[in-house]
Order: C-alpha cells, then sequence, then structure tokens
C-alpha cells in the first residue's frame, strides 16, 4: 500500500534528500564535512531570519527547549509561560524542573493568546526574565501573533523572548530579527522535510549575555560550547552527519524555492483543507488556525482514534488524532514536509470516505470540490 | 577517490544499512514502527548482554553520559571516576557540572587502573554513590578491566557501577549483568556501524532505585520518562526514526554474526595493527591497548596532524590524530565499523607509504606482511 503522511511530524522526505543522506558517511572534522557544516550555517540564518547565531544540536526538538530553559533561566527566576496546547505546557514543565518560577498565561486551548493581559504581567512584575511563547501549538492547529509579543517583551529590557517555532518555521511567516525573538527553537522533521534528529537554536546578543549569567547547571545543552565551535563551523560532540548532510540539501531546495513561495504554499494548502472541513460540514477547533496543522473537530460520536487508525489501515494515510483533552475528538492533518496540492486532495477525499464509513453522511466529493477552488481557483 | 574511515566513530556504514535507512519516513506512532522498535528495544538487551531495562536516545553519546549523570549524582554526592583520557575527564567535568563531589582514580593516560586504590577508596568512603569507569578510552586506545572494578564497586551496596562503552560495545567483550554493570552507555557510530545521533543506555533495578531518589533536575534525560514509555516500545520525544530504522537492520546483522565472531575480528585486525606498527618499528601509546582502537606512538619529528591530513587528502583514508596531550603524536586507527581484513591492509600500507613520504625509513611492506600473518596465519 503506498502510503502517506500528513502526521504534524515526521513528515515525508524527498527522495532526493533520502538519497543524500543514503551516501556513504564521512568524518565530522573533516575538511569536506566542516564545507557542508559552513554552508548549513549560512543557510539556517536564511531559514531563521536571522543574523543571530544559529546552532544545530543532535535531538528532538524538547532538548531543544531544554537548551532554551536551562541556558536562560536560573533557580527562582520568574517567566512567563503562554500555554495553550501539549507545547506551552512543555516549556512550563521544562522552567518549573529547573526551577524557574512560571506565571503561566493560559488563554485556553485552541485560543489565542490576550496580549494586553501578557504586558498588564511585564508591567507589573519587572523582574521577570523571559517570556516563552510557541507559534504554532502543534496539539491544537493555532498560530500566535509573535509579532506583537515581541514587540511587548522589547519593551521588557529585563526580559528575553523564547519562541518554540518546532512546528511552524518555514510553514508560516516567522521573522526572528524583526519580530524581537532572542531564542527561536526549531526541529528537523517539520517544513525542513527532514527525519528527526535534529534541532535547531537561534540565539540574539540579549540572549547571550543572559547565557552568560544564568546559574543553572548545563553541559550537553551549554550553548556557548555550541557557539565556540560553530565559528569554525564545527560542533562540541559528535554531530549526527548524515542528518546535516540530508539538512544541506533540503536548506538549498527551500532558498531556491524561496521562503515566499513556500509559506504561500502551505497558507493555500490550509485554505483548502478548512474550507472542504466547512463543505463537510465540520469545524475547525482552533480560534486562530494556523497554516502548518489543522484540527478538525469531528462530529460527535465518532471516535478519532479508531478514525485514524482506519485512515492508516484502510489507506495508508496517516493522519494525527488529539491530545490529551482533545483525544478522541479531532483529526489533524499538517501542511508540511514533502507535499503538494494532489496530497492535500488525497488526504481530504480519504477522510471523506472514512467519515462516510464511520456513518456521517458527506456527499462525495463534497469536500475536494472546495479544495480544488481553492487550489486551482 | 575512494573513501575509507578509520576514525574512532563514525565509521562506514553498510550500504543495506544505507539504504534501509533511505526507505521512505514513518510516523513513530505507528504499529508499522512500534514493531521495529519492539524487535530493536529486545535485540538491544543481546548487544548489551542484559536483561536490564536498555534505552534509546536521539542524542551524542555525550548526552547519553549526561543522563547516567543526571539521574543518579545528587548535588553534593561522592563519586569516582576513572580518568585516563578524554573521555574519562568528560564523566569528571559532568559530574562536577551537576553538583557531585568526584574523587579522581588518574592513573595516567594510557594507563590501566588501580584496582585496589580503588577498592581502597571505597572502603575509606562508604559514602560514595557511584563509581564511573571507561570501557575503552578513545583517546588513548586503552581498555579497563571492566569486569574486576565491577566485582569491587559489586562489594559496596551503597554504589553503583556506571561505565562508558561508546567506543567499545560491540568491539570487545563486554557482560553488563555478569560484570555487575549499573549503567551502560553506548553510542551509534561505532561497533554498531550507523551514522552518529543515537545513544543507549542499560539501567539496573539497583540504578532505578537510586534513580528515584536523585534531587538533580532533569527532563530531556529522565531516563523514567524513556522507561515508561518504552513498555510500549515507544519514546518520550519525536525518535530519530530513520536511525532506529538502521539500528534494527545492523542489530540483525550482529545477531545473525554472533557477538563473539564480532569480537573475534575486531581482535584480529588489532592485533594485525599492533603486530604491523612493531614490525615498522613503531610503538603503541596504550600499556592495555585494546581491540576497538589502537593509538600508535609516531616517530619524533613526524607531525601527526599533518600526516592524518595527508592520509586523507593523498589517499581518502580517514584516521585520527592525538587528542590535547597527544596531538600530534599519535595516529589512533579503528577497528570497528564495516570494515574487513582488507581495509586493514589498505590502511596499514597507507601509513607505511606515507611514513616514507615524511621521511621515516619503511621497507615497502613490512608492516602489511605482519598484518598478513595475523589475519590469514
Amino acid at each position: 500500500m503506498k502510503k502517506r503522511l500528513f502526521t504534524p511530524g515526521p513528515i515525508s522526505v524527498p527522495e532526493e534528500v533520502l538519497l543524500e543522506m543514503a551516501k556513504p558517511i564521512i568524518h565530522h572534522r573533516t575538511p569536506e564535512f566542516l564545507a557542508i557544516a559552513e554552508e548549513t550555517f549560512k543557510s539556517l540564518k536564511y531559514f531563521f531570519q536571522t543574523e543571530n547565531d544559529v546552532l544545530i544540536l543532535a535531538s528532538s526538538g524538547t532538548g531543544a527547549m531544554e537548551a532554551a530553559v536551562v541556558n536562560t533561566i536560573s533557580p527562582g527566576d520568574s517567566a512567563v509561560v503562554i500555554s495553550a496546547g501539549k507545547f506551552g505546557e512543555r516549556f512550563a514543565e521544562l522552567v518549573k524542573t529547573y526551577g524557574g518560577n512560571v506565571i503561566l498565561h493560559e488563554p485556553g486551548w485552541g485560543n489565542p493568546a490576550d496580549i494586553k493581559l501578557i504586558e498588564k504581567t511585564l508591567n507589573e512584575n519587572p523582574s521577570i526574565k523571559a517570556v516563552f511563547a510557541t507559534l504554532v501549538e502543534t496539539s491544537t492547529g493555532t498560530i500566535y501573533d509573535i509579532e506583537s509579543i515581541g514587540n511587548t517583551v522589547a519593551r521588557h529590557p529585563n526580559a528575553i523572548f523564547i519562541v518554540d517555532a518546532i512546528s511552524g518555521l518555514g510553514a508560516v511567516p516567522c521573522y526572528t530579527d524583526k519580530w524581537g525573538i532572542d531564542i527561536l527553537v526549531s526541529g528537523s522533521q517539520k517544513a525542513l522535510s527532514l527525519p528527526p534528529g535534529l534541532a535547531f537554536v537561534s540565539v540574539s546578543p540579549k540572549a547571550w549575555k543572559r547565557i552568560e549569567d544564568t546559574k543553572t547547571p548545563r553541559y550537553y545543552y551549554d550553548l556557548r560550547k555550541y557557539r565556540k565551535a560553530a565559528t569554525k563551523f564545527d560542533f562540541p560532540y559528535t554531530m549526527a552527519v548524515s542528518l546535516v548532510i540530508g539538512l544541506r540539501k533540503s536548506l538549498q531546495i527551500i532558498q531556491q524555492e524561496t521562503l515566499e513561495v513556500l509559506w504561500e504554499r502551505h497558507r493555500k494548502r490550509a485554505e483548502a483543507v478548512r474550507n472542504a472541513a466547512a463543505a463537510m460540514g465540520l469545524s475547525i477547533f482552533s480560534r486562530a488556525p494556523s497554516d502548518a496543522v489543522t484540527a478538525i473537530l469531528l462530529p460527535e460520536g465518532i471516535d478519532g482514534e479508531k478514525l485514524c487508525s482506519e485512515m492508516r489501515k484502510s489507506f495508508g494515510m496517516s493522519v494525527a488524532g488529539g491530545q490529551d483533552a482533545l483525544r478522541g475528538k479531532v483529526v489533524r492533518i499538517s501542511h508540511f514536509g514533502w507535499q503538494d496540492e494532489f496530497d492535500t486532495i488525497a488526504v481530504l477525499s480519504a477522510l471523506e470516505v472514512m467519515l462516510k464509513r464511520f456513518g456521517y453522511p458527506v456527499n462525495n466529493g463534497i469536500g475536494v470540490k472546495a479544495a480544488i477552488s481553492v487550489l486551482f481557483g
């Protein structure tokens, strides 16, 4: 059976990248690999839209989130964490784990942040050391207004702005420098169309100052070591070389296509899915839906876990169910990774057929029709 | 130019493993991947020679060393660290970083440990919580008598025994359970013949008890989360799926061949290199040379850094130079990874030719002759 991945990571990897990674391994401290690393470090700045250092870690995305926390939060430091889903909660857990004092901003799952309230919190607590936000909350498909939050944090010289863009970067616009993001975290298995195993962290000069002053012990995730090594396009510990080789290829493809074109493609695919859902009589869970991943609310009485499992078994289509409170209630479709318009049509037609099999009335092709109108006019 | 890797990681990866990893990505929470993970977790127990849990981390080997430390050492805890090279030093740095009190056992680079002295230290300090050792110290090519150290530690119920076997496991005999190793750490880019990016940690029941009591904060490397997920053949964070797929294949090859055969092959290749060095009038740096990696002392006046660089440029042969105090003074040849007897002969002939070009008198074929005698009788 042909397999298609619409899970919000891992995603499908282009054959040309898979084959690049299948080439014989080269040592990580050879001129050959250093040249690859040099090119990759430079292209990452474009991908991040930043002049800041962008560092590469051999780790899951969560490891890079941990790096953002242990390098900036000393025990007793206060930090605002915008938490409205599984990954916002993860930042809060991390800050607590390392002795930070978490001031939760909880608009509720699927809801945008209340920026005025965040501003008020910052004004009332000038000791706040950091604000943690998520660009796209994968668990709900919600996009956050990072630009406005960044502008707010920038008015507070004591606070740095840390953003988890693991699921968003490359799928939706994100301007690290223009938006005042001091630390941006991302991962390989999303819009970069790579296998999981690499994570990335950009660090602003303001954040480097904080990092020097932070008291929390750290070793593997001590970003100062990565910065030092990166000046020679090197890494402090043995790097996952095959993934970096894939990364270079993937960034080459993205630079050639340009981020603007990439974002527009995600926007269209996401709009196609939203319109298709509406045509099928279904709602989108999020009140601020992202173009990276869409969470569609399932009709009452349909078991989302079963539906996802059947989609995979019958059609080879991997879509994601809901997590925690949303378990069984939504189906999540990602728009990133190596997919095109016809993949979007394929997953929507599979969803139509499966909903019908689960007893929900769907006129054949009604969702697909709406999608085609968005995708091809 | 044809390229050959004799660096002590990363190493060459068999084509069949590279191609396995180049297959289309599958999601990490599908029945298909869970079946792969289940098989892999089981085979890892064979590879580790243990009934203990063996956990898989998306990380460099150093990350797994960090996991061994942050899960077992609380601030103020005392630990003996056997440190006679770069990687022993790394354990000492890690323990210090997280507030532990390091009791250094330093026999000197290239020298074996003094087990009676370790026993004395343990007897005099019943509060010692752990002993850290290295199976094969990559920086010097030295093997440590883990069995005897394990027997010693086992007589001290308060102490657990933690071994870095990143460079040794699969290359030389190592019986986790029989030798009383509570935590064994390894990595993918050595005898497993995989790209870097995965690390492994086995944990004994005695170590789990300690882990529950440890006060050091941890999140990404909290081994309890990995154990919980592993009961369902799952991972707490997005796993590097392509590397795990390669790992399954690599473990299948090893199980088919058996560890005993694998060890014997390493032993022969290492002996061939040692005898060849002797025939060329060169000494081995280590006083207890391992069969995983050999450090050959270079003649006075030959710049080892230059020699390694020329080996790569002229012959496509990657061998390693020395680190820190050994910089420029040794050439290190690994015996693990995807290599056979003829690769050993190839690297030795290249070394002969290059030494001659650097002005050291070598009769053509003198080292190779000694190697062939070991390899083929």
